[in-house]
This record gives C-alpha cells, sequence and structure tokens, in this order.
C-alpha cells in the first residue's frame, strides 16, 4: 500500500494532514482531555504542516490563554469554546441554526463557530422553544432562505421534530444538556430527537455544536457542487 | 382505632369497599397478572358489597369471556380493554382526549371508559401529532371548552409541551409505548413529557389511560364543587 | 397568520409576553444555565413589556445578587431559589403541600413560592414521611380542606401512594432528589410516583417545584371557574 | 487442604452434598434454563446422596410433568413452581408474609413453599396494598405475632416502607415483576425497597420467593437456637 | 389564521395532505400498531386527496394483505416492509447504501425502498464491515460517485466512523438491533455513531431505514436545487 | 382513632417519638441535605421528648462541629460520619462485620456504630476479598460464633456468595460505592449481591451501612427474645 | 493500494477469504439474522474459495436442517448452535473451561465447540459455583495443567474473580443470561466481570461462547509459537 | 485445611503476600478510596513481607507525597498514577500498546507502567484512531512483532474492532472515559468493545490500564514458558 495518506508524527499524536483532502474538514484538535501545552503542540503541529486553518474545539480557559501566548493573534471564541490559528475562508450558502432557548446558547455558538471556520455563511434565531409555538411558525421565512437548519435544543428537545414538519430542508438536532432530574444530562433531549415522528431529523451527540456545524457545512457544500 | 374503612375479606382478595367514598373512584380491578376467576372473584365481590359500578381494566380476552359468561349484561371494550358490571353515573363536565396518532388509540380508549365509569363527559381528537402542528391549532376551540385535557402520545412524546402552551387548561400527559428503538417502550416519550418546557403539564406512567382518567375526573368534580 | 401572540425579542432571548392570557402564567425566566446579566435582561424585557410580576426560577446567589442590585425591592427567596419584581395577586384557593422529610423542604419551598406568585393560597405539613404512617393519618382534616394537594418526597418516594388513597383531591407528586445510592438522585422516587398502586396521582419531573405549583394553581383556578 | 465438604459428582453438575450441614440448607436445584431430565438427574443425585428432601425451584410443565413420572409421590406446587421429593420437617416459628395485591400471589406462594420445605410456619394475609392503608393497619397483631416479616410488593414496592415503620421484626422485602410501562419488570418496585424511608428493611431479587423464604427460615432457626 | 395547510379528517386519522408540499415528502403511513384495516383507510385517505403516492412502512404479512387485496397493483416489498400504491417519481442522483453485514440487509432494504418512493437514486455495496477493512477501503470509488452516504450497521456500529475518514460526503448513520447481549438491542450501535471521532457523521433512530432514507433524499434534492 | 403514636412538631420537622417503641429503634435523624441547624434542631427535638439517646447519620464536618458546640460530650465518629447524644445500652450478642476490601472501611464503621448505638456488639474482620479466598475461609470460626453476619464490599462485590455459603447465618450484604468504571458508584456491586447464587443473602442500598446495623440489630434482638 | 485481501462477493455477502491468514481465525458466519439460504450460501462461498473448514454460529434448527440438506456429513452441534463443514486441525494445548452452574452450559459448549474447529484442546469442568467454593478450589489442579481458562458464570457472576486469584493463567470470563429479575440478562454478570477484584481477568459480550473460544485459542497459538 | 496461603495481618488490611507465587503477580494496592496513610502502610507492610516490589495504582498527588517521604527513592509515574517501591523485574517479550487518541494518553501510561513493574517489555504507538484509518494499517508491522495487543481508546472505542481484523495476536480493550455526552462516562466504548464484529477482542473495565497490562503480562510469561 504505497500511497498512504501522509501523518505528521509528533510522537504524543500522528496529524492527518491529508484530512481536508478527503473529507473537507481539516483534523480538528478536541482540546477536552489534553493538556493546554499538548493542544498547543498539534495546533503548531498543523501550522507546519501547511494547513491554512488549525482549529480546536473544547477549549477552556487555561488552554485559550496558552494559544494567545502562542499566537498572539488567534481567534479566540470563549462562550463556543472553540479557538483557531489562520484565516478561515470567506463564507458561502446559509445554515439556519435555532436554539429553543436562551440556555442552548453556548452550544449553538459553537456550531456558529464551525461554519465559520469552515466557510459556511450562519444565520441565529435563538429561544423558539415549542412553548410558544409561534416563535416557531415565525421563522418559516428563514427556513426557505436557509441551505440547511440546526435546531439546539435541551429539556424535552421537541423544537426539531415540529421544525422538520415545516420545511424541505434537513434538519440537524443537536440535544443539550440544558435541564434537570428526568432530563438526565440530554438523555431526554436525544431520545426526543431520536424518535422525533418527523422525519427529515438528523442527530448528534449531546451538545456536539461542532459536529452539527461539520455535517450542515458538508450539505451546503454538496448544494455547491 | 375503631373506625377503620370497611373491607370485604374474600381470601385472596381484600376489597377496599369504601375507597369510592374516600377518594371518589372505587377500588377498579387490575386484571393484568390476575387469572379470569380470580377477577371475576374481585369483580363478584364488588357487586355483593353493593358497588354500583364493579370494574375492571387490562381486560384480556379469556378474561373478558369469564365477564360475560358472568354477567351477560356486562360492558365490555376490548379496545380499551375494560369491562364492567352495572351502570356508570350520567356524565358532567367534558375532559378534552387527544391523540398525536392513530396507534396511540387504544391507550386513548382506556381514557375514554375511565371517564365514561367515573361519570365524566369526554371528546376525542385524534391524530393532531406535532409533525403538522397546524392540526394541533385546530384544536384551540376545543382547548377552550374542556375541563382539562389528556393528551397521549408516543414516540417523541412531544405533544403535550405544544398543547401546555395553549391552554391554561391543566393537561395530563400519557407516554405511550408506541414506536422502536431508542423509543425504548415509552421511555422517550416519558422524559420528553417529564422535562415539558411548558408548566402545567402532569404526568402518569406509560399507557396509563386509567390513570389519566381518574385524574381528569377529579379534577372535573373539583370544579363542580 | 396574521394574529400570532405577541413576542417581545431580546435578541438572545424572545419573550412570549401573551402567555399569561393564553396559558393564565406568565412565561417564567429559568435561570439555570444563564448568566445573571442574561436572567435580569429577560426580567426587564418583561416588565417592560408590562407584565404584572417579572418572575424567575433556579436563581443562584450572584443570579439573586444582580436581580436586588437592579430591583432594590426584588423579592428574592433563597430556599426556594425564587425571585420576582413586582407584587403577585392575592391569594384564592388552598393547596395542600405536604413533605415526605425535611430534607425536601427547599423543593417544597418552591412550590410554595410558586402558588404565591401565582395568587393561590398554600398551606404546608412537613415531615409526614410513611415510616411513622400515623403521620400522614393526621392530615385528614388538611385534605379534606384542600382545592388540590402537592406531595414532596424523596428516597423511596412512597407518600403519594398512601395519600392518593386518602382523599378524592388530584394529588400532584413530586420526587425529589433528596437520598443516595439506588436512589438514583431522584429516579427512585419518580418511578414510585409513577407506578403508585392508588389512582389520582400525576407526577412532576424530580425537583420541579415550579411545574407543581403552576399545575396545582391552574387546579385552584379551574374549580374557581 | 484435606477436609473439603464432599460432592457428588453427576459430570453435568457436581451436588453440593454437605450444604444443608454448612448453611442450613441444602443444595436446591434452580430448574430455569435447565432442561426437565437435567433437573431430574440433579434431584436424583440428591436423593442417592441421601438428602432427605430434594427439592427445585422455577419449575415448569414439563419439568413438573417429568418429577412426577419419576417419582409419583413428589410434592409439586404448581403456583409456586416449586417440587420436591421426600418429607418436610416438622414446622416451628412463624413468618408472616404480606402481598400488597393479588396479582403477587405467585411469589408469595414461592415463599410459603420455601418455608414449609425448610420446616418453619408461615401465616399469609394477601392484598394489604398502601392504596388503602388501613388494611396495613390492621395486620399488627399478626405482626407482633410473628418471628420476622416477608413483604411481597410489585407497582410501586410501597408496603415495606409503611410495614417496617410498625413492628421491630425484621422486614424482608420481595419486589415483584407486577406492573407496567415505569415498573420496569420490577425494577420501581426494587429500587424503593432498596431506598426504604423505614429501617429494617432487606432486600432480596425481583421476585425472589426462594431467597425470602431462606432468609426468613434462617431468622427463625437464629431465634430458636 | 387563515390559511393553515389542510387536512383529511378520517375520524380515527387526520391525514396532512399538503406535507409533501411543504416537506418534499408526502406523509407516510406507519402501520406499526396499526391494524390492516387502519392501514389501508389511511391509504385509501391518501390516495383520495389525490397523492401521487401513498406510502406505508413497518407493513407486516396481514396488512401486505389488506393492501394487496385493495389495490392488486400495489408495489409491497416484504423484506424491506414497505408498501405503496402509485408510481414513484424517476430517480435522480444517487445515494451510496452500505451494510456492515448481511443481517443488517432489512433495514438496508428500508433505505433502499424510501430512496425509491422518494424518487432518488440508490447504490447498494454489502457487507463491507471493519473486520475486514480492506472491504471498507474498497468502497471509494462509491464514496466519490455519491451525492450522500447511509451507512448500516449493528453490534459494534464501528463503520460509520471509518467511513466518515475517508469521503467529504455526509455520512446518515442506522443503527440496527442486529446483535446481542451488550449490544442491548441496538443501543450499543447506537451510541458508538453519536459518539463517532469522525465529524459528518449524522443518526437516525435504531433500525429506521425510513429516516435515513428521507433525510438523503433532502440531501439529494438539496444538491439539485 | 383516638390512640396514634405520640408526635414532637418542630414545624420544620415532625419527630417520631414512639418509634424505638413500635419498632426497636428510635427515629434517627439524616443530616444528608439539612442544614447543620436542622440537624441539631431535630436532636435536641428528641432530647427534649425524653429519648435515651439522639442520634444523627451522614453527618459532614460542619454538621459535627455544631453538634459538638451545643453538645460538648456528644459522641461524633468522623470515619462513620455518626454523632450521639446520650449513652448507648450495653451490647448483647455479637454481629460479624466483614469487608472486601480496606476501601470500604468507611462503610463499616457506619455499621459498627449503628450497632454501638443499638446496644449490640460488633467483631470487625477487614479485607477478606475473594482475590485471595483463602482469608475468607479463614474467618470460619467467626462466623460460627455470630449472631448474623453483615459483608460490606465494593467493585465485584462477590463477597457475600462466599460467605452466604459458608454458614447458617443470615448474611446481611452491603454494596459499597468503591470502584470506577463499570462499578457505576456501586450499582455492580448492588446487582451482584441481589443474584447471589447462594441463598441466605438480604441487600441493602449502596453504601448504606446504617439500614445494614438496624437490621443486623433486629436480627441479634430477635435471638434474644 | 494494490495488496488488499481478498473478497469473494456473493452479493449480499462480501466473503473475507484470507481472514485465516491474517488472523488465525477465517470468517464465520454469523447465522442470527440470516435465514437459512444465506447462511447456507455464505457457507458455500467459504467451501468454493477453498476454505478448509466453512462454520457457523447461533444455528437455529431450520438452519441446522438446511445445512444438513446441503451437506449431509456437516457437523452440527445444536446445544452450542454450531455447524461446519469440512474436518477441524487436530487439537493442540488445553484450554480448562469452568461453569458456575449446569444452566450454563449451552454457552459452554460453544466455547467447546469453538476449540474443537480452531484445533484447540478443551477440558471442561462444570457446575463449580462460589456457593461451594470447595468446589472451585478442588479444580487447582485443573488450573495448573491449563494453556487458558475460560469461566462461564450467570446471575453473580462472581467465580472469575475467586478464579483468577488462584492462577497465573489468563481468565477469559464469559457472563451468561442466565437468571431473572436484577440479573437483567446478564448485565449483573458482565458487570460483576468487568470490576472484578482480582486482575487477569478479560471479558467477552454475554453469552458469547464463540468470542471466548477463539480469543482462547489466540492464546495457545501464542504460547505455540 | 492446613496450608492456606499466607497473610501478613496489618490490621485494616490482609495483605495476601503469596499471590506473587501464585497468580504471578503480587498484591497491588489500589490507593483509590484509601487514605495516603492507608496505602503506605499496605506498601510497608508488602515491603516487611518481603515483596520483591511493592506497588500501588491510582495514587493521587497527597498520596505520592507521602510515598516519596517515606521512600525517597520510590518509583513514582504522576501521568500513569503509578508508584513503586523496589526494582521490577528485566523485561521479556513486547506488548504493542495502541491509542485512538492523544486524550488517552493517561490510560496507556498505565499500561506501561503496569508492564514494566511487571516485567514485560511494552511500546507504544499514539493516536492512531480509526477516522484516519490509514494510521491503523500503518501499524502492521508492530502488530507482527507483538506477543499482544493493548488498545486503549475511548469516545466510539472503535479501533479494537479494526485491529483485531489485521492480526493474529490477542487484542485487550481498554474503553476510557474519553468524551462527552452519549460516550456516558465510557460505556459507549465499552459496548462497542463488547460488540466487536471481530473476535480476538477482550475487555476490561473503563480506564482500567492496570487490569489490562496485568493480562497482557500473563499472556507473554504464557508464551514464554
Amino acid at each position: 500500500m504505497t500511497d498512504l495518506p501522509r501523518t505528521a508524527d509528533l510522537g504524543f499524536a500522528k496529524l492527518d494532514v491529508d484530512r481536508a483532502a478527503r473529507t473537507g474538514t481539516p483534523e480538528v484538535v478536541f482540546a477536552g482531555g489534553k493538556t493546554p501545552p499538548e493542544t498547543v503542540g498539534c495546533l503548531a503541529g498543523l501550522v507546519d504542516a501547511g494547513a491554512p486553518l488549525a482549529w480546536a474545539t473544547r477549549v477552556d480557559e487555561p488552554t485559550a490563554a496558552a494559544v494567545r501566548q502562542r499566537w498572539p493573534d488567534a481567534h479566540v471564541d470563549p462562550v463556543a469554546r472553540v479557538a483557531w490559528v489562520g484565516t478561515p475562508p470567506p463564507p458561502v450558502g446559509e445554515v439556519l441554526v435555532l436554539t429553543a432557548g436562551t440556555s442552548d446558547g453556548a452550544v449553538a455558538a459553537e456550531v456558529a463557530a464551525t461554519l465559520a471556520a469552515s466557510g459556511v455563511g450562519c444565520r441565529r434565531v435563538d429561544d423558539v422553544g415549542v412553548a410558544g409555538v409561534h416563535r416557531v411558525l415565525a421563522v418559516a421565512p428563514d427556513l426557505a432562505a436557509a441551505d440547511a437548519v440546526v435546531v439546539v435544543a435541551g429539556m424535552d428537545g421537541a423544537l426539531p421534530s415540529v421544525v422538520a414538519g415545516l420545511t424541505d430542508r434537513l434538519v440537524v438536532a443537536v440535544p443539550t444538556s440544558v435541564g434537570y432530574g428526568a432530563a438526565f444530562e440530554g438523555l431526554a433531549a436525544l431520545l426526543t430527537m431520536l424518535t422525533a415522528c418527523a422525519p427529515g431529523v438528523l442527530v448528534v451527540n449531546i451538545d456536539n455544536g461542532f459536529g452539527a456545524g461539520v455535517a450542515a457545512a458538508r450539505i451546503v457544500r454538496s448544494a455547491q457542487r
């Protein structure tokens, strides 16, 4: 097997430097469970390998500080917990990002940052949960204008079911860990979304704004092909 | 303690013959896990103790046959799996019973039968799930006319959240075991309803149309007091 | 659709200012997962939209301080973790609130605060758990005087089953996260209440004193209609 | 190690023939998951090894038939699903066995059969669930007369909590799989009993009447020592 | 609200006849939990309302027979458990459907039938599980030719993670209930897919070939817009 | 009902002052979830009502300090997290308390403190887990000398199964939360003990040394009757 | 990539014909979820591709009949549910297979059949559960003679913990679904084995005798290298 | 029983000083849940009993400090959380330790430290997760050179399935708690590994690097016998 993709071997990490070519998204550093030096090391490895954008998620305060110290002009979004070095591509298309409540905002911010880093446009409309369903109905024009829809909801996670019945766009559903008791850290919303009575809903992991953003970007790029 | 409520002792069962006086609902026989002779025996004990209506739930085919053999004029509802001997009181008030889908019909039938046996009026509107949310909006006049609302839903169980945002009536939510996979025999709908983002939703056990009916009857009687 | 309910759009939140008219309870701010400025902003939005009572739950210490700084005469209940700006309506009716143990007190306080904010009377009797069942029997006169009953219990959650067999009032059961081990943060009590052998028990989410209070208020108002 | 207990080796089974001497209860054959010939073979092995009583639990119809064919005078209790060959010792002491409902009868029958086989007296009082709590209070004289108490309950499993608050006898709690939905095949009752707010409750596996009977027999024998 | 979508009211069902116009997919009858007459009635209602294709999923043998009796030229796929009356639109685009093993075939058949009914092209490659990872690598040309990819896998559910690292197409992952023990009826595969280490994976409910097909069709149509 | 047991009503708590007479164990204050003043208040109420020993469990550091401040000669065991005011009765009988590992020591200490407060003798043998099964065999003389056995074990929870096969004493099994990963905070040990292949094992809640101690004391007192 | 392993493409299956060369074990057909013709087709494909032994697991009665019809001299073990065509290699080494109880026999039979098909020797000792721990101690000579040990146990699953403390051989633990109630279809035994207090225990899926056998064969072959 | 293994009795612990002779691995101190003095006491007891290497796992910072204070030349690995006193035997054989991601490094370090203490050689290759499956293929030469393979992976836990299809070495799979949401603290990876579609995978508890190391050492020693 002579033509395996290239790997940048840092010892503690093997960077998959051809991943952007293969999948449209570069290897992105998951900072959860890594020390700040490990995350900075991975980002530096990607920069050294020529990545136009070296990018990390789940960036906590100490890691953000370490990134800024190494690259003073790095972009850090403390709400989304995302950091990057370099310049994202200019945005194409538009993804509509809805939240059920204000408390879901941090996850929606991760979706938005992921779209920005991916060079995809984003429009956010917040706090349109089904307890006041007229707020959902009011986003009909936004749905019609979007290439794809991401719906972020905790607690009962009921919003994607309603949205998917209103549009022919693909609905990417993100359950969040907002809630308490029988919300079970997002499990209730996750199950709701998996069993949505409206088809056209696809689900990512709890609080996984990054995965939702990457998926939505793939849809937009698919539409641009 | 000289004034304990009376009990009719059948040996294998102790009938709580004063329960209607205490709680508004007589002891109702749960036929699940009982043999047909045991269920018939309990009903006979209640009849002998002077109950105006002797009543059983979770009545399967063999039990229904045994009941009909003993009391040819017994009322048996095979969809609701309810049977009774005697005549229910004339209905007062009105409870609105909604289902999310046609498959939830058997549980809604148990709600309706329970209301009938309790002497409470019932109006059913079926198949108004949130995938076509306009169907929910169309029941607004029915909501305004009801004393209480029972919402029966399986799969994502999202309907009570939407309904509770549209009305000031108490919403009794009944999760059903309709669905598959991550519906986990009604667990998904149960968690959704417990974490409903709209307040005013109260929940009963999965497929427990009887409990929902008794509770709704208490609300109606409370309003009549 | 020309007659959608009004929404006060704060950008990060869309306040459902007609909710009190639709459902009898105004939109109440869930402060869990919100920053203190976000909660204060939502309350201010409700005040600006003319709400007679702007109200938040799950208010922690920093949020309470921010509320008090903005509205020095705000009402803050640190045990119930509830805060409001404005004056609740005078109370009508009476809801009996029982606890199984002293440790359930904070949740019962949230029920009581919710009833107060809703303009409904409340009578609390604490620490009547079934390990000394005579304490339950002693509340019989209180049950007869109430419009509805709220039962708050952790650990085994057995109290609602006993209470519902003693009264014809609707019993709203609130499982709490009091306990350890197989209590599983309130799951044991939740399952107990959902499977209560006495009908007439309706259940809310674990530790959800707010939901129980809103539901009980709906019952009282239904009885007043 | 020269003095290991004796074993009767049947190839597919190794009978622990000294277990009665060590533990007070002989090895009892668990017929669940065994073919009828395997169960008969184990019983025959015990008889051959001189056991005064060879005994099996979870005996289904085909196994019962095979036992009767081999030993026409065998004792078979189809409700308890217990069979034995030989004669139990005469009973000493008394264990009170309570059930919450008639549907719990089969498990209580297994408790009673186990006590009979163990030579311990048994008194059953059925259907004293907490929905009519006066039925529980009425057993106070029975509690005072017993050496130990076994409480069998499904659904909410609340009965042991109440009983343990009324007596100084040890309460052995047996959750049953009676119920549906959130009863989760006995899990709800199991958790309730494990978290009973009254101390003095000890718990066995769901539907494990055999284990409860053996334990109660140990208590009685302990009191006789 | 004057312009609500139209509903065909059958009493036991309310058909959402404008759903195809809103969402691109007509209301499809979920035959699970419905009697054969109910399913036939729903299909007839859709035909009467002018639907070009009236379509049902989870069609068991008795329901299939009832459909064929009413419409002798109905299309019935017994492996996919799908039936329809009418003619699907001609296919556009291409979705690649992969299975990890032969036992996943029935779910993949439901995906394929859903795509056919939706007028979208489908290419299936079966049995390319990761235990022989070279089989996955061999589908690289198929990945490059597809508009979207659906991956169907039970047991460990590991295939989507590998595929998503090889392509820039969106990967719709369908966990199946194939397996035993710790597969927990598809739960293991579901969790694997939700936590896939490669982004670009979106997940549907266990065994939900219909939902995956509808979602993939939306992606293809999005690319065609 | 004129002869209900007496209650000392503190407002926030109702002390069940006749519980010792009814059950052999006085009401014991569960300090978990109570503030230090609440626990001190309950203890004071019990002292005022004439209890010979006022007793609390789950006593953390601040509560212990508050108890010592109020009653300088109170007994406080920081390992067992138990505190009492007054003098326990002299010990009778002997309970053997075994631990599987040193990490289970705190729970065993709660068992021992409970026995001491109950006036029952206690002998502890620690660290006899089944990984070195000869350590278990070596306790045979201790088993023969005991009135009852309490076995405390975390991780796999296998020790009670082995012990119950070696003795005719009742075995009270206490699962602990020692372990990690699939130990699931004691759930693994709990399930092991509930499914013990040796009969004669009864189980209490995870980490519930108090419950095990009260139960063992009941057995000893039963043997003394 | 020019040197990918060969695949025999049957359309509905892709046989990994080089797997024996890569992994020491050929591709084995999992008959669960396959129709009898599919299983026969896979076996025929393997025979045609020159496999010395074509082999299937989870073979039910209809599949066994179909295999025998196609290859009258096929080996079928109905207890182990294993079938093969061809001749296994002569056995080398020895694996000791222990069961905790007779009811675990079918899973042990699958282990034994897998070892036979793999050309590895097997010695079975059945029914040595820890309730009579002397039976375990008696197998010490067998442990010393074995290359590896497989322990099969349901219910509490405690046997591997004891065995691993007695030997320096690797212990492969197989939880079985034998038991009821809190055994949760093998989950209790699985958790016990994963948390075994003795190291040297490795675990396979519930009832996975095949996986245990393959693993044990790898160990033996590793020792032979 | 005259020849029981020796035990060093410290009161709070009973050290199993012959365990190395029996099982090849000495008793190793699990520092989790022990105080620093307890851990130091156990290590000292082992040193006093003549153990060539006294060894502890799950050593946190305070315990590490206490160990270093007592034995200044003790070996402490803060990443692996392992400490030992004495000198390990020289290494024989080689175990290949793979990680799916950099965040799995701490668990892999515990595997490596365990192998070092056991006198077994170790080769680590990190960050070869299946999202870039070419990185896995690149380790083929390492697989061929190893006596056994340990695979450490969190999130989807898919790596062992792929590796086991590439080698005839035994694969010891270690799920880690790396991940969030539906990773459920390692449960997702655990289930994936238990249901791996490739045989030859054996599983240890979540984050149990110690158990994996001991098992791999047993395999190597078995191959050396």
